[in-house]
């Protein structure tokens, strides 16, 4: 019996349907108690899909999906259900649905007291997969359109996390067994990510390598031109479609900005990492090891400051090395510590009093201590701050700051690190500051080195996730694509390059445009792995390239100006002559193909789009083609995959744009003349100063990793297009030297994110009961 | 052949073996090309005991685990081994040992390389499962002395970690089958722990509880006195030995201590959770999670303010509830703003000015902001500082300071809610401040509690692993036991009574003395789930009796006087007679019966053990037992379970010790009295200011949760024993209303640890081909 008073709430969501011109057919599934006679008879009939479905009639819904269905048509064992209830029942009910791929009733669902709660309703499309072909390695998820596709009824449009959960990823485990991974060589957490050991490596050494393939992008507007969710398409596409093994790598994202203003960072539409809430918050606590290694780091320098401010050399050496039954041991960090020191000896009591003062005082100095700590939060208020202020400290406070979690050289050392050995290596030689004599200390000589590799031991594990069409991805690392080199980790790419073997693909991606994280990852990441790439993916848009050719400002927040929704063919070509002209030309200066993948929007016109494509050609890309991926999925993406395809089998001519055994100075000008356009670089004294020193210091031979804005190919924000006639100034130089490599900056770099008036949580919540998160977008 | 140079180090190694007379016996099992007429003529005859082990002879190796072998003897399928290679190599050899259970040959490894380094030599008895009955539910593992024993030959003592890492623990799928878990109830975290989802409760539902066991302790010394190690003894003896089913819920613990002074923290010796390095070092995320939401409250605090001090109404308004395509809305945390404040519009245009502005401004005062920061890393520089210095935050620095994380309030939640949607709700009224005009504000006020419980959605659920004799165990929680409970958490009490059934037990630990630890547990705890413990263990050492009756200070990091060494029945006898006979009274002002259990060590004589068992049964003790758990495993706290057993088989009366109802003030008066053994309270101005503004704001009904030394029963922490007439000083009396306490302070209570001088990880670091971890304890 309907206890619940459904009926009623029902008979009023079918008479809206039966108005709503949009919805073309309604199958009811109801519990036997509910499919009382007023409910069948509100039903228009011709609304009822039910007998037209057996006819083999289009199943189609609404429009603007009517090109999902494909070539197969209709299959007899397709079911369309309605499902009416509660938010929260339907949407359990929506995942048994999809799980079972049969159908389901509302009143076997245990927590029908929700019923009670608002009604809403959902129409949804199942049908079994659309064919049994699989490439010989991976094997996709049924596409998402022909597996199930839930169209919320009001609004029409869907979020990105509605999306993610109207599919139900494959189990790890399974995916795992399809890219050919042993039981062994995984560590699930929870049923859809995974810890990939690095075990592997060992075994597939014999394997041959895929093609690499690196997507980058021209100079984005504020609002970004979508290279993840083309990176996702592409290998959607390679994968699903061309049946091709392919492998995505993909950065972590900063739990930062996801409560703050971007948003989650999985890919978006139909192009997406799923599913996006594991993938945008916690993942497998990788960037929380960071921040723990790297403030244990900070807490050993202030800590040690202070002992050495109010101890003796006696009683700091008994303490660093205390008797222990009588006898005085160094460890062996402490004896790794003596070496540098020149110190031969192991015997604690064979030091004279000078070498005892040498080896207990690291004798930092604080005015150049250059760790910070670190918080994976936007934290403005953390940006400059001065601890110490206990009575505890005994007066010993300094000034110092938080920087977000991705900006740590830890970060970047897991991004360049090849392994566990030489992860521990580059932990061991980071420099957190000068002592007064102005040598570098370690965190070796902070006898901290091995603690940070035991807190990093799993971090080094790529986490594999799969995309909505379930082809397989690496998430690992994420660091600062300013500060530091904006590329996702050498293991993951290597991994996942003997997984997808000789003909397979690897798609990773550079952060900011190509002349920043393209050009880091060719000089720094490529150097580091030895890994060259067969072919770049530029992404442009219509959007980036009409600013580009002198369109009005673009910024977040604000409403889009008109020249970016109509038609405007001059400022296409004014982009395309400019920016992108000059992305293209950065990629031929280490001799990669370019294939232009133009992320297509719902307001580009035909005209628009045949322009970018022709002009691309025009400006030396090997190919340039449009992409639908954020609508279509990897169907969107398949003329892309193709163009890469045949790209990645031209021969390639890779070199690198300098020598790393240039002077400093000169790495710096070759990368402002060659690939900024700039006529020079003018670097201030303290920069003179600080080059100086690190010639002095032995790091001269380390690649460059720019800290230049992304907006504009020059240090301006707002010159957009290619400038030229510029003075590249160079404020500071600064250096990670565990990461390995010499920073130069261009004028002010935030390192902390600030929280906006409405930051995004006002929208973020879950239900208690289903446990789904809402307002993650 | 031996290419790697290994027979003359073998050969150097058994001639060591022959002359040691503590090996009473070595079994070569060494790869063909090693086993040379030289290596074999070197092993002594009396020392090869291949021939012996055959005959029955018993399998003795070293003086201190004769009595281990047990009545069954050797099995003909019992199996011993010499593993010789470098240290690295002969772990990951054992390790296949374990698993396999059986021999390995050495040249079988493929990481041979590293055999070139320093060559070590373990000894193994490998044998078969004694027997293969097993308690109605649960399966042990196999009894680590009889499965496997790994005794590194030098030194002759194991460290925690070469205990933990000499038992290889069963999957954790395995062990959650064995429990009665079905396979979608568990998400697992890599192969040894694994959350468990809160739908098994809903499950259960119908399940009768099984008996709950509370762990307190007597007022330990400094060094502790092993709650953990009893709590994890007494289940190993129940689930593996009497053929209870059992369960141990334990805390998380910080991973600050554990690079600091104290290691860390999955008990020791044969009363262990395995892997202990997991046990400390991340587990599932829990902490970190708590972090990152403790913080991004903070980040809103200080973003909001700024925001407030730099805009007007309407800018705020219109930020905060911004028109998107024109329609304003407001979103549900803001309707629930909105009704706090009175209003019971939806419609953003209806509001009057000075409606927007009560509901824009939160109107924070600086002075009275309670919420800090926190970090899970000893760093006692950010005990005090000063935010906001940067020139971007114009100015508005203030004073503020950072907690060790399992400080936040957010912690104390964990451990309290029962349910998804309970913590939800005290996520949203936890008190970050107060206004200026006095009114206390929330985190959902600040539109945050939805983001907060997305945060905490995984933390929320237990993780579970297992005891070194494969007993489960569910670590959850982990709350300061000065300034909060120091519980573990609800669900994981509540989940493990479900999971043992009616004649199973659950064994949960309660922090510090039974003053602190047991009256929380009891007032807060208790109250907060509705369970009613079945028994008190109370654990007494002779050393802390010792110092109760009068000796000599303890204090870590110095010599142990003799006192504690040689046998002194008069100090024994002093320290039952007050703190052992007050912490007795203590529990049974609630009704519950007490098992004194004495952890034995191995300085104890048996007139000390017999006298202070006698001496605790006149005081009021059910039951004193001396347990043997860390030497022995479960074998050692069998008479332990048996006493416990019978303890909870008797009828209960517990009862409250005050009524929430009462004024806060009596409520403390109450437990400084009864509890505590003070004459009478002393509240400071301030503290009796704070009341009245608790008690105006509605938290009168809360039960309160004393932040008092855990060193002796007074506030004085070296007044040992069990004092009296003294008044118990109230400085400051702060609330955390999410968690639903108020928490008086008696005294300076720090909420920062620090780091010594040589902080542990001095010694912690990873072997980069085995990944194990060493130096952790």
């Amino acid at each position: 019996t309907d206890c619940l008073g459904l009926v009623p709430r029902i008979v009023d969501e079918l008479s809206k349907l039966n108005e709503d011109p949009r919805v073309r057919g309604v199958y009811l599934h109801l519990a036997p108690a509910l499919l009382t006679g007023r409910v069948i008879s509100t039903l228009a009939p011709e609304k009822d899909v039910d007998g037209r479905f057996r006819a083999g009639e289009p199943r189609v819904f609404c429009p603007g999906i009517e090109h999902l269905c494909g070539p197969t048509g209709v299959s007899s064992e397709g079911q369309t259900v309605v499902l009416v209830g509660a938010d929260g029942a339907v949407k359990v009910a929506l995942r048994c649905l999809m799980e079972r791929r049969g159908v389901v009733t509302l009143n076997g669902h245990k927590s029908s007291e929700s019923l009670q709660e608002q009604v809403c309703v959902c129409v949804c499309v199942c049908v079994p997969y659309p064919d049994s072909s699989v490439p010989p390695a991976l094997t996709p998820s049924p596409d998402p359109y022909s597996a199930v596709l839930c169209v919320p009824l009001s609004p029409w449009s869907s979020s990105d996390i509605q999306i993610s959960r109207a599919q139900t990823p494959k189990s790890v485990q399974q995916l795992a067994q399809e890219i050919g991974l042993l039981p062994g060589e995984l560590e699930p957490y929870g049923r859809n990510k995974a810890k990939v050991r690095l075990s592997l490596l060992e075994r597939l050494q014999a394997q041959p390598d895929g093609n690499l393939v690196l997507v980058a992008g021209i100079t984005p507007t504020p609002l970004g031109e979508g290279k993840s969710t083309v990176t996702i398409g592409l290998v959607q596409a390679l994968s699903a479609h061309l049946k091709l093994n392919s492998f995505a790598c993909l950065r972590q994202p900063s739990q930062g900005p996801t409560f703050g203003v971007k948003g989650g960072a999985a890919g978006g539409g139909y192009a997406q990492v799923i599913p996006m809430e594991e993938f945008n918050l916690h993942l497998t606590g990788d960037i929380h090891a960071i921040t723990a290694a790297n403030n244990l780091v900070a807490a050993a320098i202030d800590a040690r400051m202070l002992h050495e401010a109010t101890q003796s050399d006696k009683a700091l050496f008994n303490r660093l090395v205390p008797s222990v039954n009588g006898v005085r041991k160094f460890s062996p960090i402490q004896i790794s510590r003596l070496r540098r020191l020149g110190l031969s000896t192991t015997e604690p009591a064979s030091l004279t009093a000078e070498e005892v003062r040498a080896f207990v005082r690291l004798d930092l100095d604080p005015s150049k201590l250059t760790w910070q700590r670190v918080v994976d939060t936007n934290d403005r208020f953390l940006r400059k701050i001065t601890v110490g202020q206990a009575s505890t400290e005994k007066g010993h406070s300094r000034e110092t700051g938080f920087d977000i979690a991705v900006a740590s050289e830890i970060m970047a050392i897991l991004a360049l690190a090849d392994g566990l050995g030489d992860m521990r290596v580059r932990l061991a030689r980071m420099v957190v500051g000068t002592s007064r004599s102005g040598q570098p200390i370690t965190a070796e000589d902070l006898g901290v080195s091995g603690a940070l590799a035991v807190l990093m031991k799993d971090a080094i594990k790529p986490t594999l996730m799969q995309t909505l069409e379930g082809t397989p991805v690496f998430v690992h690392a994420g660091p600062f694509a300013n500060i530091a080199h904006g590329n996702s980790s050498v293991l993951a790419d290597k991994l996942a390059l003997k997984l997808v073997g000789r003909d397979g693909f690897v798609v990773t991606e550079a952060g900011f445009g190509a002349d920043i994280g393209m050009e880091k990852f060719f000089s720094i990441k490529c150097r580091a792995s030895g890994l060259r790439p067969s072919a770049v993916v530029l992404v442009a848009t219509v959007r980036a390239l009409k600013m580009h050719g002198g369109g009005p400002n673009v910024s977040a927040g604000s409403p889009l100006p008109r020249e970016y929704i109509d038609e405007n063919l001059s400022l296409v070509t004014g982009g395309c002559h400019s920016n992108l002209r000059k992305q293209i030309e950065i990629a031929h200066l280490f001799g990669v193909p370019v294939v232009v993948a133009l992320n297509v929007f719902k307001t580009d016109t035909a005209a628009e789009i045949a322009l970018v494509c022709r002009l691309a050609l025009e400006c030396g890309a090997r190919a340039a083609v449009p992409c639908h991926h954020w609508a279509l999925g990897g169907r969107g993406s398949v003329e892309l995959a193709r163009a890469v395809k045949e790209a990645s089998a031209a021969p390639s001519h890779f070199q690198f744009l300098y020598e790393t055994e240039m002077p400093i100075v000169e790495k710096i000008r070759t990368i402002a003349q060659k690939v900024y356009g700039a006529d020079d670089i003018a670097l201030s004294p303290q920069a003179e100063a600080e080059i100086q020193t690190y010639e002095q210091q032995g790091y001269r031979s380390l690649p460059i990793c720019m800290a230049k804005t992304h907006l504009s190919l020059s240090h301006m924000p707002d010159k957009k297009g290619a400038p030229t006639g510029f003075t590249l100034p160079i404020r500071t130089v600064r250096a990670s030297i565990g990461a390995g490599f010499i920073y130069p900056l261009v004028g002010t770099m935030s390192t902390m994110p600030g929280l906006p008036t409405r930051p995004c949580f006002y929208d973020i919540d879950l239900d208690p009961v289903t446990e789904e998160i809402t307002g993650l977008f």
